[in-house]
């Protein structure tokens, strides 16, 4: 039998927010230094820009709920890449281990011999935050952050109800755009009050990112007018009344900002 | 009447979890340029050195509940440089929008004309799973993150009711070394069952970090024995049994890595 090659090694990599200043210099290190690169739809141009010219660039495509790629494709063309000794970056947006599925890709490698190293990121909803200039804990406000997506929000899990989360929470509803209705109406089903200021932030952490306030009850009608075609997360709770977004009284039904 | 001097302005910075390369490039280049420093006293001394050497350093002195510096001399100290024209940077632990008081210390400022701008940074949850290796969502076992203080969890709140939440969440508890054991108390008397899986990271992002593997049963007994003495994050629910510390069978009082 032939000695068996070095097996690359795999490194799962958050690319935080969007801007590549928003990267860590851990993760813009790793990137600069990468052989391949597998990466989804929504990393920038300037984040993709900081790896090598020899680097190998595949866009594995996810984006908005559609995957152009497979998990299991990926999973198997990361494996084959270290098997050829080749060592890999797999770049998400945010943070991996949120809604990253860095978890599955992960087991599969390690399973497969093959080591990986996860590096954290800046998620999106702290992105919103600072981009926008409210807290997403705030003393008498807000205690609690929970994060979730607006297809579950909008599924009517229990998780947001009202009354056992306390009106002095903060929702995080991540892949949002398209839920924005579905999940409003279901949190207000669940006690939530229409009158509850929130915020929807496209592209947030991107230079381009767009803020559109409202409240509950308001925001899927704001968004129906900013027709927003990039990611968005939605932030719900008192906090966000705090943004950079002057008054939310004038907020009908739209007002959008870039 | 004079003219006024140029204002100075203040960054409300997240230093990330520890370790200066999970700084982001952001954050990295405000510390670099700043003419004073604020920092908590959690801020690694790596992190510190990126500073000028001409720049004013100021602790504040914040550890685990106990202010060296009150809140409001902290923001009066801010206005008093900026009133001098000095650019300041105000370094917190983790992501400043999450239990980082950066509301209040945001709306004093612009209260007083004083501008602000928010860097955010990688939280401490997310800096523990990609040190441990597991995710903070998952598919079939995670499908929300909550985030709170354990102090909150042992004060009897109901949001981490398990009932209301659902078994197929992630809790994260900041601020919790000296809570484990009445927040584990107070979870388990609200459903959440003694069995669950969950870690307690003492310096997470840190080169230093030590986790500890056990169950919310018996968290509390492990880190009795662990005696960790920097800042704890607890991580509750099936997700942190991924973490890389071997098995959770044979933790029993503990079992505490470096």
């Amino acid at each position: 039998m032939q000695p068996e090659a070095r097996l690359g090694t795999v490194k799962l990599v958050g690319a935080g927010p969007g801007a590549a200043d928003l990267l860590t210099l851990r993760a813009a290190r790793a990137i600069g230094s990468a052989q391949a690169l597998l990466y989804d739809a929504l990393i920038s141009e300037e984040v993709l820009a900081l790896a090598p010219a020899a680097c190998l660039k595949i866009q594995t495509g996810k984006r908005a709920g559609r995957t152009s790629m497979k998990q299991e494709t990926i999973n198997r063309l990361m494996l084959r890449l270290a098997r050829r000794g080749i060592d890999v970056v797999r770049l998400k947006g945010g943070d991996p281990s949120i809604f990253g599925r860095v978890g599955e890709e992960q087991a599969f490698l390690n399973s497969h011999g093959v080591s990986t190293e996860i590096v954290p990121g800046v998620t999106a909803a702290s992105a919103a935050a600072a981009q926008f200039g409210f807290p997403l804990t705030h003393r008498g406000e807000s205690r609690r952050l929970l994060i979730c997506t607006a297809t579950a929000a909008g599924g009517g899990l229990v998780e947001v109800g009202r009354k056992s989360l306390g009106a002095d929470t903060t929702l995080a509803l991540y892949m949002a755009r398209d839920q924005v209705r579905d999940a409003a109406d279901q949190l207000m089903s669940e006690g939530w009050l229409g009158c509850t200021p929130a915020i929807a932030v496209e592209n947030a952490g991107h230079s381009a990112a767009r803020g559109v306030a409202g409240t509950l009850e308001t925001l899927a009608q704001a968004l129906d007018v900013a027709k927003p075609t990039g990611p968005v997360v939605i932030l719900i709770g008192e906090v966000t009344a705090r943004a950079s977004i002057a008054s939310f009284a004038d907020v009908s039904p739209a007002r959008a900002l870039s």
